[in-house]
């Protein structure tokens, strides 16, 4: 496959519309060369050159708020600056948008879900979810589908705050409470005396009342289909906290390729998989299930998700307890130094990243369906997105001190 | 809407090809009246009138293997004799088939998967699976379509015997267990690295083998919208034995609800809704994913997992520990006597079942495109299949003693 073909299919689509499909990526910067023989030649993620977006605009000077340029591969990492030798892509985003985000989830959060307790206010800004869904979802229709997906956002957070982790959270009776708040997403038909008793449980939490708003909101927009795929995500994300869990629970450190198993469950897969819901198109669930999308999303969501691992290593080490990341357990289970391990975890990251894109490309190639096509590009998208809040978030990260 | 009307739909097409449809079930017994309103007329679940089938020709004489005849709703059970008021339809089924599938499972079981020791061998035929598959899948394209169902039910009770139950299985480190179990339905993608010890570990124990081994056979005759369909129904099926697992293991009785809520998900719904892939036709993803099939699919699903709850009672009352089931829920909960509880769950059950056909014809009525009848057909007579293996399978089941 030739670079110029390459480019020409992740390009996507230039006729009439279509000029909104990448509106937040910048050019990419240097990273890491291909590994010879990937077939992915450099940049194969860069924006098609053409007029600028238009379903997202992104004001002047907004550059100036997607943090500081990546630094040299081997310099040290500076506050709000990227991994050095991550593999990302930068992204401007839509300031205005993102504070019409905030503004608006703190009052769903409190006013019409009452989310959390007052103390929690600076955690929750500090979370800074309407730059967060700014930067995922720069072709989302309008700031009323952005927020469907900071809603949701935020109700992921707050059940895996409350049921798994730091707030209150364990892995004894986990798989019970998990299992009825996913009735919150997948509901229950049962005979009728007992209906009841499960409608008032969705309010009767935080978490359970963030999931069933977000959910009603998300179902006011979605097609079915749509929705049964976020359901599908969403028993994935369960299924690998309940990993997780048991895993804590009993002590045991996994094995590094059990631990990415379980990171592709316990991962941020339900978040990029409705850039389509998000974006006002549907990406038909026949072109969802073909293996060869099945397998993109797993790795960009897995290369994703990694992301998360390597910016709150030091925050989790700082946490108590042992919190499982993948640095962590490469040290474990190869006897890796921290910083080798941290390494080695960053390579395994963009092995991933460069997967993704490879594979990306070559189904744009054979299957060239433009609602395909953008869906990948979306997806894309998120991920910068992704690393861009990560990095920029020095509320919750800061990177260790290994180079 | 009529009592015509619906019995039209419900008896749904009639022309070329479709005489089928219907293999499995006889004329419906005399069974509890509708409640007033349901607008439900009874028998709504019978054939319609026409030739014999085509796709599985029952031999003459298999009447005689599909048990005694529905005893009267409120007389003393006969051993094989259905449950005293629980509403059902009876089947007859293809004893060729049945013989076919119980020698080519045995076949698959020990020489292709190493399933099971010796000493488990009169156990797994006590399973008897050829007629469990034959009763549920009558329109089975071939006995090649009925082994893709018989081994995936084999390895469902495989995992759940090893895993979760009789078997060696304890709610201790579950999560990890199952979710690497469940990588052989929906793989790992990952840095290549770390990909062979994956793969090794997909043939490294009988559950892992037998789930493996059974989704290659799946994978070779479902489209990929099908076998989304059904990782998705395992992953609900996965939180349901962890949410049973964290009950147990914290010693939980839970709420009726909440234990109705764990069932719709600790569930046979895998096994019906693979009827489609079976009969070799698709239920478009679109058309599965509507909210109302989507409620059908529960409701059948529901009745159906009960018909488990109300059989297995004695021989979980014979099980090491408390086993959980919708009786003893019942009495524990609501207060009542084991005769009563068992009569409310029977009870439930109706109005589950009830529910469903209400529902199933209105759907029918509301959307009546041919694949989506026959699916909607396909679903009932599976729920038929499974009441007729259970009541007749009295190797594993006996019935309490409360007429």
């Amino acid at each position: 496959m030739s670079t110029e073909a390459l480019n020409r299919i992740l390009g996507g689509p230039t006729g009439l519309g279509t000029a909104g499909l990448y509106p937040g990526r910048r050019p990419t910067p240097p990273g890491p060369p291909a590994p010879p023989g990937t077939g992915v030649p450099p940049g194969v993620g860069s924006p098609p050159p053409g007029p600028p977006p238009q379903a997202a605009p992104v004001p002047p000077g907004t550059d100036a708020v997607s943090g500081p340029a990546a630094g040299p591969p081997e310099g040290r990492p500076v506050p709000g600056g990227p991994i050095p030798g991550l593999y990302h892509h930068p992204v401007a985003y839509d300031t205005e948008r993102a504070a019409e985000v905030d503004r608006r989830i703190k009052e769903w959060a409190i006013d019409e879900i009452r989310l959390y307790p007052p103390e929690w206010e600076e955690e929750f800004e500090g979370f800074a979810v309407g730059m967060y869904m700014a930067a995922c979802h720069p072709d989302a229709v309008d700031v009323d589908r952005l927020m469907v997906a900071a809603r949701l956002m935020v109700a992921e957070n707050a059940v895996d705050d409350c049921y798994c982790e730091d707030h209150g959270g364990s892995p004894v009776g986990l798989g019970g409470r998990l299992l009825l708040a996913h009735t919150a997403l997948d509901p229950l038909h049962t005979a009728e005396e007992y209906r009841p008793r499960w409608e008032e449980s969705l309010v009767s939490d935080a978490p359970r009342r963030a999931y069933h708003s977000a959910m009603e909101y998300l179902l006011a927009v979605a097609t079915p289909s749509q929705a049964d795929r976020f359901r599908h995500d969403m028993a994935r994300l369960h299924l690998g906290y309940l990993a997780e869990g048991a895993w804590d629970h009993t002590d045991y450190v996994p094995e590094v390729w059990e631990y990415l198993a379980m990171r592709q469950f316990n991962n941020f897969r339900p978040c990029p998989t409705i850039t389509d819901t998000v974006g006002g198109y549907e990406l038909p669930a026949d072109l969802h299930a073909l293996p060869a999308t099945q397998r993109v999303i797993a790795l960009a969501s897995n290369a994703t998700t990694i992301v998360n691992d390597l910016y709150s290593y030091t925050k989790e080490l700082d946490s108590p307890g042992r919190h499982m990341n993948l640095p962590v357990v490469l040290s474990e289970r190869e006897g890796l130094s921290e910083r080798d391990a941290y390494l080695k975890a960053v390579e395994v990251h963009n092995e991933l990243m460069r997967s993704f894109e490879a594979e990306a490309a070559a189904l744009a190639l054979a299957c060239p369906v433009p609602t395909l096509l953008r869906f990948l590009r979306g997806v894309a998208v998120w991920v910068d997105g992704n690393h861009h809040w990560h990095r920029s978030n020095t509320y919750r990260y800061s990177l260790p001190d290994f180079w």
